[in-house]
């Protein structure tokens, strides 16, 4: 049983997420699918991050076992082929060890939060950032980000379904740039918990509009409730950006 | 009668263009309804280019005429009121003298065309790009729009449709970038025959692809004929960016 990862890009607009679900597309069975439709194995695709309904990805990793081998490219072309007319694509796709796990060998995750800082509606990126009409201070949410970077328990921004063992994260990188109208978060770290990014974002929003101080940030996260903490920032505003892997 | 100048940004999927037509909706009408509901008035809205069917617009400019005065945010925020649901925004609205022209008074337009330069489909950017599956050589690419800098006959890039009273036009820039898989090619002119845009980009693909040689564009240029030149690229790749005007 050859073991395929695959890289895959997806507009999360219209799906429930990577997870199979009895309530609309995902695109864990989109891949499914289209594996059946290329070559009829039935398989259990395996991401590194079950992203939620309407998140993006530039960059997951999943990965199948096929019962035969194939070259890698007409893997990658023939699931493109069958996913049409989904907004799904295979970046690529390469033959792995049969011990790598695009969940459990995953050393770290990237993601990326767009905001739009402005008072008009979005038009070409609707639905693929945040739209925030009241003027940010970008510098304040990076002072902000700073309190949080490091291991913490990260209890105050982890949502209610959360499966994780434990709330304790270490956040690597929480990164806030501006360009224009344009407010990039960048967040990366071996795991996360569930709706951790959009949980900080929206906290972070709160310091940028000066509804919060930036010393605010530092006690919610401290206070380990997620009561707290500010509200969920959208999912149409997130994007898995890449995941990395030792190398084989 | 006070005049407003307006900048636009909207997304061109869907609209038949800039200008009023009888096959769907397009900006210039959605633009004089708004107008219509915000205050009543029935105006006829001018932009600085008639953007075709499927093309996008980060900065288009138009001027209308209202029968009173109001505050320029109030009339940007009540006519993006009146927008919705179409992906059509005012970014910003500000009183102007009685002979700017958003046409005539344009002293230059600022245009940008986007690849995808990659063997998968698109999902985040369908709609939003133009997918080139064969690697294209961006240097060679940008070598052969050097030929096209500066005063020309642009005949050979001219659509039949075309209204320009003289197909000679002068190129300001045109810039081929690379970062990554996506390519974008930066046109700036004081005017544009109609569709130029696209055309250029056809033939510089042809150059990109390998199937002209950098040479090849300098001899169609001179052709000063149509069907010397490759095709038109795709609407959806197209951004009208900004328009400048002199300082009032």
């Amino acid at each position: 049983m050859p073991r395929y990862k695959l890289t895959l890009e997806y507009d999360g607009a219209g799906l429930v997420g990577w997870q199979r679900q009895d309530n609309g597309p995902s695109v864990q069975e989109a891949l499914e699918s289209a594996v059946m439709g290329f070559c009829g194995d039935i398989v259990v695709a395996v991401a590194a991050g079950r992203t939620d309904a309407g998140v993006h990805a530039r960059g997951q990793v999943a990965h199948i076992d096929l019962s035969r081998d194939h070259d890698p490219d007409t893997v990658r072309d023939a699931l493109n082929a069958h996913f049409r007319p989904a907004a799904i694509a295979v970046l690529s796709a390469e033959t792995v060890a049969e011990d790598f796990h695009a969940r459990f060998s995953a050393t770290k995750r990237h993601y990326r939060y767009r905001i739009v800082n402005r008072r008009s509606p979005l038009t070409v990126e609707r639905g693929h950032a945040w739209l925030v009409q009241k003027p940010l201070d970008a510098t304040a949410m990076q002072a902000a980000a700073d309190a949080l970077i490091g291991q913490h328990d990260f209890s105050s921004f982890r949502a209610a379904e959360c499966q994780a063992k434990s709330p304790v994260k270490t956040l690597d990188v929480l990164d806030v740039t501006r360009d224009g109208d344009a407010i990039a978060v960048t967040a990366s770290a071996r795991s996360f918990l569930h709706r951790q990014v959009r949980n900080l974002v929206g906290s972070l929003v709160l310091v940028g509009e000066g509804k919060w101080r930036v010393g605010d940030m530092a006690r919610v996260l401290a206070a380990r409730d997620r009561a707290t903490a500010g509200p969920t920032a959208p999912a149409e505003g997130l994007y898995l950006m890449a995941v990395d892997y030792d190398a084989p």
